[in-house]
């Protein structure tokens, strides 16, 4: 479901790189990780502690969405208006929130996990 | 060996965030990359496929220090010059590396490791 035609050119065949082409920045991973917590409204993410600015949410769901990490959804409480989730791409992200939560509590200093679902 | 008087704000006691504070832009994650495949030098940094600028690698390699990832050490082919290494708390990094690494292999299409070490 790529759209060459319209992203950027690749600094290299390098997964790392491939990866940090879409998601090296300081905000998408927070997004995903609000994904990966059930979070599903443009609101949700707002209300996040980080308190990402709206018009950087905007631009970084539109991303993960381009990118096939996101995709929305209709929400079921609010007819007419949608929502988003993880695709299966997205999903696979889990293992890259975990590490990065694991080195987070072991080495930054007080750093703190309310989220279960995030320890595994 | 945080030096709190000099670095920027936390945006939450997430350990998410406070990794993404320090690692959350499209090179650093790649300088880690680098020193665990044995590159120390600042060329060596340089002659990366990815082709990081140099005022970039600058920056990131002194913020690195900063934030206890990496640590300058003698290069003993070069008397009085100084080459990088990853600190025990760099050494953690393996794992995000290594969930990138798997992540865009599987996800990214034509991304392709020649890197041993990363695939463990």
């Amino acid at each position: 479901m790529r759209k060459n035609t319209t992203l950027p050119a690749r600094r290299s065949p390098c997964p790392v790189a491939c990866a940090l082409d879409i998601l090296g920045d300081k905000w998408s991973l927070l997004v995903v990780r609000d994904l990966l917590l059930g979070r599903k409204r443009f609101k949700d993410f707002l209300s996040s502690p980080e308190r990402i600015p709206t018009n950087i949410l905007s631009e970084r769901l539109n991303r993960l969405i381009q990118r096939g990490i996101v995709s929305p959804i209709p929400l079921e409480e609010s007819p007419g208006r949608h929502g988003y989730a993880l695709t299966e791409k997205g999903q696979a992200l889990q293992s890259i929130i975990q590490s990065l939560v694991k080195w987070g509590l072991e080495w930054e200093p007080d750093t703190l996990v309310n989220m279960k679902k995030m320890k595994g």
